[in-house]
């Protein structure tokens, strides 16, 4: 029984999420232990990940884990598993790792873009990847803004469930805008993010370039700790995990 | 009453292609002849397309022309085709052309590009407008072959209507084929295409390229004028209109 390590590619459009869920049956994790269970001829495999993606949100390399009791080589795993599971998702990397490895515990730091399309057409080829806005943000006010949510903060104000009993600090390390082409991308990288949280910062950091908002009023949204305080939670389908960090080993 | 010339994009994924047809209404012809009627009361409008394009396969910019009577301007007309057309169909632009103007009679000239993917990994996010290729063929046969096929021939051979009573004579100018990343493109410029004649030259030519032909056999195709001797007919969803000409007027 080895413990696999494997990064992972899906456009979220059509699934509820990664995590599977009672009566949802359309969830990346269910279609991967799925296959799993089927390839190793068990009742139930589980596949740990790095973090729970919502609701059509997409993964360029998400890692996950799992043990599993097979013959087969890593590559030939990887290749059942690409046979096997739907077009919209890819196993891009089999590997075995060491016993200990545990996708979510030791992830040490995640990298999170949000694509913005501010071209003056359609975005016909690309739609489902993108959130499409009607009118440019300021950027220059946007990474003023930034400035005053990177760093380690309690980010309640910025978390999507309410119930949240867990500490909501985190370290935002690093939020980087960019304009290219018709594209306009906000490029996160942190130790771990709350529930909505990226796309609640997207939404808050829009509404700074719209000029709802000043760069200034950021850090009154750490203090009081309510998620009314912050900005609209952007669309899901112009989210996408870009990768997830460990120390190697 | 003015003759407007449109540029249209459109995903064609769950299109039964360009043209209208009896009983499927899932047609790109018939959302935009819809939404033009609405535009200006009109019982019906005619859309003349440059070509048709068959079902599941895509346009970056094909032309089109059609007499309106409306008060719009060309920049409203376009605004307002974009919001009520569904999200895979972009109006790219919309001009007032002279009164003459034919999209099919006077286009003298057309681009299509065939997409086949030749990466490791699957295509999760541009997985409806390429073809994947377990297999990768040999770049500089097909292109020797594609040295025969250009020039002015009777392409029959190359023709998915069986029931073609019109001339199946065309004038290919270029095939240019290119290897770029995890893509492989066979790019044609011609007079005009016979239904299904790019996907049946770029089956052939891969053919060709996998061993299976030579390009010495590729005149052959010509002489004997049945559809049974050329190559396989690719999938639509590789396939994309890229460019219909005209003379300048």
């Amino acid at each position: 029984m080895n413990n696999y390590k494997f990064t992972i590619s899906y456009d979220g459009s059509r699934y509820y999420g990664w995590e599977h869920q009672p009566g949802k049956d359309l969830t990346i994790q269910g279609k991967i232990e799925t296959v799993l269970a089927r390839m190793t001829g068990s009742d139930s495999v589980d596949v740990i990940s790095a973090g729970r993606t919502d609701a059509g949100v997409h993964a360029l390399a998400l890692t996950a884990n799992a043990r599993l009791n097979t013959d087969l080589s890593p590559q030939q795993i990887r290749d059942y598993m690409n046979r096997y599971l739907p077009e919209d998702i890819c196993i891009r990397d089999v590997r075995i790792a060491s016993d200990k490895f545990h996708a979510r515990y030791n992830c040490i730091g995640k990298t999170y873009r949000y694509t913005c399309y501010i071209g003056q057409l359609k975005p016909v080829f690309d739609r489902k990847y993108v959130y499409v806005l009607d009118k440019m943000p300021d950027v220059e006010k946007m990474r003023e803004a930034a400035g005053y949510l990177t760093g380690k903060h309690d980010f309640a104000s910025f978390c999507g469930n309410v119930h949240m009993k867990k500490s909501t600090v985190r370290t935002l390390d690093t939020i980087d805008i960019r304009v290219s082409g018709d594209y306009l991308t906000f490029t996160y990288h942190g130790d771990g993010f709350l529930r909505s949280m990226v796309r609640i910062l997207t939404g808050t950091l829009l509404e700074v370039g719209w000029g709802k908002r000043t760069p200034e009023s950021m850090p009154s949204l750490f203090h009081e700790k309510r998620r009314a305080l912050a900005g609209f939670t952007v669309p899901a389908k112009g989210l996408c995990l870009i990768q997830d960090d460990y120390n190697r080993g």
